[in-house]
Protein backbone atom coordinates (compact mmCIF):
# COMPACT_ATOMS: atom_id res chain seq x y z
CA UNK A 1 0.00 0.00 0.00
CA UNK A 2 1.77 3.24 -1.14
CA UNK A 3 4.74 2.26 -0.93
CA UNK A 4 4.78 0.28 -4.34
CA UNK A 5 1.91 2.54 -5.77
CA UNK A 6 2.77 6.07 -7.89
CA UNK A 7 4.14 8.70 -6.13
CA UNK A 8 1.62 10.69 -7.40
CA UNK A 9 -1.01 8.53 -6.06
CA UNK A 10 0.22 9.40 -2.51
CA UNK A 11 0.30 13.08 -2.67
CA UNK A 12 -3.20 12.84 -4.27
CA UNK A 13 -4.77 11.30 -1.74
CA UNK A 14 -2.76 12.99 0.88
CA UNK A 15 -4.05 16.60 -0.54
CA UNK A 16 -8.02 15.18 -0.48
CA UNK A 17 -10.57 15.06 1.55
CA UNK A 18 -9.85 11.35 2.57
CA UNK A 19 -8.49 11.65 6.27
CA UNK A 20 -5.88 9.60 5.55
CA UNK A 21 -2.63 9.70 4.47
CA UNK A 22 -2.61 12.90 6.93
CA UNK A 23 0.15 14.42 8.81
CA UNK A 24 1.36 11.84 10.56
CA UNK A 25 1.89 9.64 7.38
CA UNK A 26 3.29 12.44 5.48
CA UNK A 27 5.83 12.93 8.40
CA UNK A 28 6.80 9.63 8.20
CA UNK A 29 7.76 9.90 4.60
CA UNK A 30 9.72 13.66 5.05
CA UNK A 31 11.66 11.20 7.40
CA UNK A 32 12.41 8.92 5.26
CA UNK A 33 13.74 11.10 2.52
CA UNK A 34 15.99 12.37 4.94
CA UNK A 35 17.04 8.93 5.73
CA UNK A 36 17.14 8.33 1.79
CA UNK A 37 19.77 11.31 1.40
CA UNK A 38 21.92 10.61 4.73
CA UNK A 39 22.39 7.21 2.72
CA UNK A 40 23.32 8.69 -0.47
CA UNK A 41 26.47 11.10 1.47
CA UNK A 42 27.46 7.55 2.64
CA UNK A 43 27.04 6.11 -0.78
CA UNK A 44 29.37 8.76 -2.27
CA UNK A 45 31.89 8.18 0.67
CA UNK A 46 32.74 4.11 1.51
CA UNK A 47 34.60 2.75 -1.03
CA UNK A 48 36.48 6.19 -1.97
CA UNK A 49 40.35 6.49 -1.84
CA UNK A 50 39.78 9.69 -0.02
CA UNK A 51 37.41 9.06 2.33
CA UNK A 52 39.54 5.06 3.19
CA UNK A 53 40.16 6.37 6.73
CA UNK A 54 36.60 6.80 7.82
CA UNK A 55 35.28 4.07 5.66
CA UNK A 56 34.14 1.82 8.64
CA UNK A 57 32.62 4.58 10.11
CA UNK A 58 30.48 5.50 7.36
CA UNK A 59 29.71 2.08 6.25
CA UNK A 60 27.89 1.52 9.91
CA UNK A 61 26.14 5.00 9.13
CA UNK A 62 24.82 3.79 5.76
CA UNK A 63 23.29 0.11 7.04
CA UNK A 64 21.90 1.97 9.86
CA UNK A 65 20.27 5.22 7.87
CA UNK A 66 18.93 2.43 5.26
CA UNK A 67 17.19 0.26 7.68
CA UNK A 68 15.84 3.63 8.90
CA UNK A 69 14.32 4.41 5.72
CA UNK A 70 13.00 1.13 5.27
CA UNK A 71 10.71 1.07 8.79
CA UNK A 72 10.02 5.19 8.19
CA UNK A 73 8.43 3.83 5.28
CA UNK A 74 6.24 0.99 7.01
CA UNK A 75 5.73 3.35 9.46
CA UNK A 76 4.38 6.19 6.60
CA UNK A 77 1.17 2.98 6.06
CA UNK A 78 1.10 2.18 9.44
CA UNK A 79 -0.06 5.89 10.36
CA UNK A 80 -2.83 5.53 7.65
CA UNK A 81 -3.88 1.91 9.19
CA UNK A 82 -4.08 2.74 12.88
CA UNK A 83 -5.67 6.07 12.04
CA UNK A 84 -8.82 3.66 10.70
CA UNK A 85 -9.08 2.16 13.92
CA UNK A 86 -9.12 5.80 16.04
CA UNK A 87 -12.28 6.27 13.43
CA UNK A 88 -14.27 3.43 13.80
CA UNK A 89 -13.79 3.45 17.65
CA UNK A 90 -15.72 6.63 17.03
CA UNK A 91 -17.82 5.04 15.47
CA UNK A 92 -19.15 2.92 17.27
CA UNK A 93 -22.74 2.88 18.73
CA UNK A 94 -23.60 4.72 22.52
CA UNK A 95 -27.10 3.99 23.02
CA UNK A 96 -27.12 2.09 25.91
CA UNK A 97 -24.69 2.54 28.95
CA UNK A 98 -23.04 -0.64 28.26
CA UNK A 99 -22.32 0.70 24.31
CA UNK A 100 -21.27 3.91 25.78
CA UNK A 101 -18.27 2.32 28.52
CA UNK A 102 -17.70 -0.63 25.14
CA UNK A 103 -16.86 2.55 23.01
CA UNK A 104 -14.84 4.81 25.24
CA UNK A 105 -12.53 1.72 25.72
CA UNK A 106 -12.15 1.27 22.64
CA UNK A 107 -11.15 4.79 21.33
CA UNK A 108 -8.64 4.56 24.58
CA UNK A 109 -7.36 1.25 23.06
CA UNK A 110 -7.31 2.68 19.72
CA UNK A 111 -5.70 6.13 20.78
CA UNK A 112 -3.20 4.44 22.23
CA UNK A 113 -2.33 2.28 19.68
CA UNK A 114 -2.58 4.99 16.89
CA UNK A 115 0.39 7.05 18.74
CA UNK A 116 3.17 3.87 18.63
CA UNK A 117 3.84 5.46 14.70
CA UNK A 118 4.06 8.72 15.41
CA UNK A 119 6.23 7.86 18.39
CA UNK A 120 8.72 5.97 16.48
CA UNK A 121 8.70 7.63 13.76
CA UNK A 122 9.84 10.44 15.83
CA UNK A 123 12.61 8.09 17.57
CA UNK A 124 13.68 7.37 13.88
CA UNK A 125 13.65 10.84 12.87
CA UNK A 126 15.88 11.98 15.82
CA UNK A 127 18.99 9.27 14.87
CA UNK A 128 18.56 10.49 11.42
CA UNK A 129 19.33 13.91 13.09
CA UNK A 130 22.38 11.84 14.69
CA UNK A 131 23.46 10.06 11.94
CA UNK A 132 24.34 13.77 10.36
CA UNK A 133 26.43 14.63 12.62
CA UNK A 134 29.68 13.30 11.57
CA UNK A 135 29.00 13.39 8.18
CA UNK A 136 29.07 16.62 8.24
CA UNK A 137 33.20 15.84 8.38
CA UNK A 138 33.62 12.58 7.43
CA UNK A 139 30.78 12.30 4.54
CA UNK A 140 31.76 12.95 0.35
CA UNK A 141 32.62 16.96 0.71
CA UNK A 142 30.55 17.42 -2.38
CA UNK A 143 27.41 16.39 -0.74
CA UNK A 144 27.97 18.77 2.07
CA UNK A 145 24.33 20.12 0.86
CA UNK A 146 22.61 16.56 1.13
CA UNK A 147 23.57 16.57 4.44
CA UNK A 148 21.73 19.95 5.31
CA UNK A 149 18.91 18.97 3.60
CA UNK A 150 18.93 16.03 5.20
CA UNK A 151 19.07 17.31 8.71
CA UNK A 152 16.52 20.12 8.06
CA UNK A 153 14.01 17.54 6.75
CA UNK A 154 14.61 15.29 9.72
CA UNK A 155 13.94 17.71 12.07
CA UNK A 156 10.75 19.11 10.88
CA UNK A 157 9.57 15.85 10.44
CA UNK A 158 10.41 14.91 13.70
CA UNK A 159 8.78 17.61 15.08
CA UNK A 160 5.78 16.89 12.67
CA UNK A 161 5.94 13.12 14.26
CA UNK A 162 5.54 14.72 17.52
CA UNK A 163 2.59 16.92 17.19
CA UNK A 164 1.22 13.69 16.03
CA UNK A 165 1.71 12.17 18.90
CA UNK A 166 0.61 15.04 21.24
CA UNK A 167 -2.43 15.39 19.45
CA UNK A 168 -3.50 11.44 20.69
CA UNK A 169 -1.93 12.80 24.56
CA UNK A 170 -4.54 15.58 24.35
CA UNK A 171 -7.25 12.70 24.08
CA UNK A 172 -6.08 9.89 26.12
CA UNK A 173 -6.86 9.59 29.76
CA UNK A 174 -4.21 7.90 31.42
CA UNK A 175 -2.33 10.38 33.23
CA UNK A 176 0.53 7.95 33.66
CA UNK A 177 0.97 6.69 29.79
CA UNK A 178 0.96 10.63 28.85
CA UNK A 179 3.59 11.71 31.44
CA UNK A 180 5.74 9.10 30.51
CA UNK A 181 5.35 9.63 26.57
CA UNK A 182 6.39 13.46 27.23
CA UNK A 183 9.74 12.35 28.82
CA UNK A 184 10.84 10.51 25.94
CA UNK A 185 9.43 13.47 23.76
CA UNK A 186 11.94 16.19 25.73
CA UNK A 187 15.27 15.35 25.57
CA UNK A 188 14.56 14.39 21.41
CA UNK A 189 13.04 17.84 20.99
CA UNK A 190 15.69 19.49 23.20
CA UNK A 191 18.22 17.94 21.29
CA UNK A 192 16.87 18.48 17.73
CA UNK A 193 17.11 22.50 18.07
CA UNK A 194 20.53 22.36 18.79
CA UNK A 195 21.35 19.61 16.16
CA UNK A 196 19.60 21.59 13.55
CA UNK A 197 21.21 24.60 14.14
CA UNK A 198 24.48 23.19 14.49
CA UNK A 199 24.89 21.43 11.70
CA UNK A 200 22.71 23.79 9.26
CA UNK A 201 25.51 26.42 9.97
CA UNK A 202 28.18 24.49 9.54
CA UNK A 203 26.72 23.34 6.08
CA UNK A 204 26.18 26.69 5.50
CA UNK A 205 29.48 27.86 6.24
CA UNK A 206 31.14 25.02 3.78
CA UNK A 207 28.88 25.98 1.28
CA UNK A 208 29.73 30.01 1.86
CA UNK A 209 26.40 31.21 2.21
CA UNK A 210 24.81 33.28 4.65
CA UNK A 211 21.22 31.46 5.15
CA UNK A 212 20.47 32.52 8.81
CA UNK B 1 9.33 10.31 -14.80
CA UNK B 2 9.14 9.25 -10.70
CA UNK B 3 5.70 10.80 -10.48
CA UNK B 4 3.82 8.37 -11.80
CA UNK B 5 6.45 5.28 -10.73
CA UNK B 6 6.37 3.56 -7.20
CA UNK B 7 7.23 5.97 -4.43
CA UNK B 8 9.85 3.38 -3.40
CA UNK B 9 11.82 3.80 -6.53
CA UNK B 10 11.90 7.50 -5.97
CA UNK B 11 13.22 6.77 -2.16
CA UNK B 12 15.52 3.85 -3.17
CA UNK B 13 17.23 6.20 -6.28
CA UNK B 14 17.25 9.13 -3.68
CA UNK B 15 19.58 6.69 -1.08
CA UNK B 16 21.67 5.24 -4.08
CA UNK B 17 25.30 6.05 -5.12
CA UNK B 18 23.86 7.81 -8.40
CA UNK B 19 23.87 11.84 -8.32
CA UNK B 20 20.20 12.07 -9.13
CA UNK B 21 17.61 12.32 -7.40
CA UNK B 22 19.62 14.60 -4.80
CA UNK B 23 18.62 16.98 -2.29
CA UNK B 24 17.44 19.64 -4.96
CA UNK B 25 14.62 17.34 -6.32
CA UNK B 26 14.09 16.10 -2.66
CA UNK B 27 13.37 19.51 -1.59
CA UNK B 28 11.15 19.86 -3.96
CA UNK B 29 9.08 16.67 -3.01
CA UNK B 30 9.39 18.08 0.74
CA UNK B 31 7.80 21.05 -0.53
CA UNK B 32 4.89 18.90 -2.46
CA UNK B 33 4.50 16.89 0.65
CA UNK B 34 3.48 20.54 2.26
CA UNK B 35 1.30 21.60 -0.49
CA UNK B 36 -0.92 18.38 -0.13
CA UNK B 37 -1.57 18.99 3.69
CA UNK B 38 -2.35 22.43 2.86
CA UNK B 39 -4.94 21.52 -0.01
CA UNK B 40 -6.50 18.57 2.83
CA UNK B 41 -6.59 21.34 5.52
CA UNK B 42 -9.11 23.48 2.95
CA UNK B 43 -10.87 20.03 1.98
CA UNK B 44 -11.90 19.23 5.06
CA UNK B 45 -13.05 23.28 5.39
CA UNK B 46 -14.94 24.18 2.11
CA UNK B 47 -18.21 22.96 2.07
CA UNK B 48 -18.65 23.13 5.74
CA UNK B 49 -21.35 24.55 7.38
CA UNK B 50 -19.64 25.95 10.84
CA UNK B 51 -16.83 27.25 8.03
CA UNK B 52 -19.06 28.72 5.25
CA UNK B 53 -17.79 32.67 6.34
CA UNK B 54 -14.70 31.85 5.00
CA UNK B 55 -15.53 29.53 2.11
CA UNK B 56 -14.68 32.10 -0.47
CA UNK B 57 -10.63 32.48 0.85
CA UNK B 58 -10.01 28.86 1.70
CA UNK B 59 -10.95 27.63 -1.70
CA UNK B 60 -8.73 30.14 -3.32
CA UNK B 61 -5.96 28.84 -1.08
CA UNK B 62 -7.30 25.26 -2.03
CA UNK B 63 -6.67 26.38 -6.01
CA UNK B 64 -3.40 27.55 -5.56
CA UNK B 65 -1.96 24.71 -3.09
CA UNK B 66 -3.17 22.53 -5.41
CA UNK B 67 -1.31 24.34 -8.27
CA UNK B 68 1.38 24.07 -6.04
CA UNK B 69 1.72 20.64 -5.18
CA UNK B 70 1.72 19.94 -9.31
CA UNK B 71 4.08 22.65 -9.95
CA UNK B 72 6.54 20.83 -7.12
CA UNK B 73 5.81 17.85 -8.30
CA UNK B 74 7.22 19.15 -11.78
CA UNK B 75 10.52 20.39 -10.33
CA UNK B 76 11.34 17.51 -8.46
CA UNK B 77 11.89 16.04 -11.63
CA UNK B 78 13.05 18.83 -13.87
CA UNK B 79 16.51 19.15 -10.86
CA UNK B 80 17.34 15.51 -11.98
CA UNK B 81 17.37 16.69 -15.31
CA UNK B 82 19.11 19.62 -15.13
CA UNK B 83 21.85 18.71 -12.90
CA UNK B 84 22.13 15.80 -15.81
CA UNK B 85 23.30 18.93 -17.79
CA UNK B 86 26.00 20.28 -15.68
CA UNK B 87 27.43 17.39 -15.21
CA UNK B 88 27.35 16.38 -18.99
CA UNK B 89 29.10 20.10 -19.92
CA UNK B 90 31.53 18.98 -16.62
CA UNK B 91 32.70 15.92 -19.09
CA UNK B 92 33.07 17.87 -22.36
CA UNK B 93 37.28 17.50 -23.44
CA UNK B 94 39.62 19.96 -22.51
CA UNK B 95 42.81 19.86 -24.37
CA UNK B 96 42.84 22.65 -26.58
CA UNK B 97 42.18 26.35 -25.52
CA UNK B 98 39.31 26.23 -27.62
CA UNK B 99 37.91 23.02 -26.18
CA UNK B 100 38.54 25.00 -22.76
CA UNK B 101 36.64 27.87 -23.67
CA UNK B 102 33.64 26.10 -24.70
CA UNK B 103 33.60 23.71 -21.43
CA UNK B 104 34.25 26.64 -19.23
CA UNK B 105 30.98 28.14 -21.02
CA UNK B 106 29.09 25.26 -21.53
CA UNK B 107 29.65 24.40 -17.57
CA UNK B 108 28.36 28.15 -16.63
CA UNK B 109 25.50 27.81 -18.98
CA UNK B 110 24.15 24.98 -16.98
CA UNK B 111 24.95 25.91 -14.36
CA UNK B 112 22.62 28.83 -14.61
CA UNK B 113 19.90 26.68 -15.79
CA UNK B 114 19.95 24.34 -13.37
CA UNK B 115 19.70 26.81 -10.95
CA UNK B 116 16.06 27.86 -11.99
CA UNK B 117 14.73 24.97 -10.71
CA UNK B 118 15.82 24.99 -6.80
CA UNK B 119 14.45 28.88 -7.16
CA UNK B 120 11.61 28.66 -8.21
CA UNK B 121 10.74 25.55 -5.43
CA UNK B 122 11.87 28.07 -3.07
CA UNK B 123 9.77 30.16 -3.80
CA UNK B 124 6.97 27.52 -4.14
CA UNK B 125 7.44 26.77 -0.42
CA UNK B 126 7.72 30.37 0.83
CA UNK B 127 4.13 30.70 -0.83
CA UNK B 128 2.91 27.46 0.81
CA UNK B 129 4.19 29.24 4.35
CA UNK B 130 2.27 31.89 3.25
CA UNK B 131 -1.16 30.20 2.39
CA UNK B 132 -0.76 28.35 6.07
CA UNK B 133 -1.02 31.53 8.03
CA UNK B 134 -4.58 32.49 7.33
CA UNK B 135 -5.07 28.24 8.18
CA UNK B 136 -4.44 28.55 11.30
CA UNK B 137 -7.55 30.29 12.10
CA UNK B 138 -9.47 29.63 9.26
CA UNK B 139 -8.95 26.48 8.77
CA UNK B 140 -11.37 23.41 9.77
CA UNK B 141 -9.66 23.05 13.91
CA UNK B 142 -9.45 19.67 13.78
CA UNK B 143 -6.61 19.72 11.13
CA UNK B 144 -5.05 21.88 13.02
CA UNK B 145 -1.89 19.61 13.50
CA UNK B 146 -1.63 18.96 9.99
CA UNK B 147 -1.10 23.11 9.33
CA UNK B 148 1.84 22.24 11.68
CA UNK B 149 3.29 19.83 9.75
CA UNK B 150 2.67 21.87 6.35
CA UNK B 151 4.70 25.42 7.91
CA UNK B 152 7.58 23.04 9.10
CA UNK B 153 8.18 20.87 6.04
CA UNK B 154 7.70 24.41 3.49
CA UNK B 155 10.08 26.14 5.49
CA UNK B 156 12.50 23.20 5.82
CA UNK B 157 12.07 22.55 1.92
CA UNK B 158 12.41 26.46 0.98
CA UNK B 159 15.91 26.20 2.94
CA UNK B 160 17.03 23.26 1.42
CA UNK B 161 15.88 24.61 -2.21
CA UNK B 162 17.93 27.51 -1.26
CA UNK B 163 20.89 25.80 -0.02
CA UNK B 164 20.73 24.14 -3.80
CA UNK B 165 20.49 27.34 -5.26
CA UNK B 166 23.97 28.56 -3.64
CA UNK B 167 25.91 25.54 -4.15
CA UNK B 168 25.54 26.69 -7.98
CA UNK B 169 25.46 30.36 -7.34
CA UNK B 170 29.12 29.32 -5.65
CA UNK B 171 30.59 28.21 -9.06
CA UNK B 172 28.89 30.74 -10.71
CA UNK B 173 30.85 33.68 -12.32
CA UNK B 174 28.25 36.05 -13.51
CA UNK B 175 28.66 38.13 -10.14
CA UNK B 176 24.90 39.86 -11.25
CA UNK B 177 23.39 37.61 -11.04
CA UNK B 178 24.48 36.07 -8.40
CA UNK B 179 23.76 39.23 -6.52
CA UNK B 180 20.38 39.28 -8.11
CA UNK B 181 19.98 35.97 -7.37
CA UNK B 182 21.00 36.42 -3.45
CA UNK B 183 18.53 39.53 -3.37
CA UNK B 184 15.48 37.56 -4.24
CA UNK B 185 16.11 34.86 -1.69
CA UNK B 186 16.97 37.39 1.70
CA UNK B 187 12.96 38.40 1.94
CA UNK B 188 12.14 34.70 1.98
CA UNK B 189 14.59 33.74 4.29
CA UNK B 190 13.89 36.63 6.70
CA UNK B 191 10.17 35.84 6.37
CA UNK B 192 10.51 32.03 6.64
CA UNK B 193 11.75 32.60 10.45
CA UNK B 194 9.16 34.25 11.44
CA UNK B 195 6.67 32.44 9.70
CA UNK B 196 7.43 29.39 11.04
CA UNK B 197 8.47 30.11 14.25
CA UNK B 198 4.55 31.84 14.70
CA UNK B 199 2.45 29.12 13.37
CA UNK B 200 4.40 26.33 14.80
CA UNK B 201 3.68 28.27 18.23
CA UNK B 202 -0.29 28.83 17.74
CA UNK B 203 -0.47 25.12 16.59
CA UNK B 204 1.53 24.23 19.85
CA UNK B 205 -1.06 26.08 21.99
CA UNK B 206 -4.30 25.07 19.59
CA UNK B 207 -3.12 21.32 20.62
CA UNK B 208 -1.92 22.13 24.30
CA UNK B 209 1.39 20.80 24.08
CA UNK B 210 4.98 22.36 24.82
CA UNK B 211 6.67 21.19 21.91
CA UNK B 212 9.61 24.55 21.98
Amino acid sequence: MYIDEPLRKYLDEAASGASTPGGGSVAALAGALGAALTSMVCNFTVGKKKYADVEAEVSQILSEADALRGKLLELMVEDTQVYGKVSAAYGMPRSTDEEKAARTAAIQDALKAAMGAPLEAAICCHRIMKLNEPLVDKGNQNLISDVGVAILLAESAMRSAIMNVEINLSYIKDEKLCQKTREKLRPLLAEATELRSKIYQQVNEAIKAELR
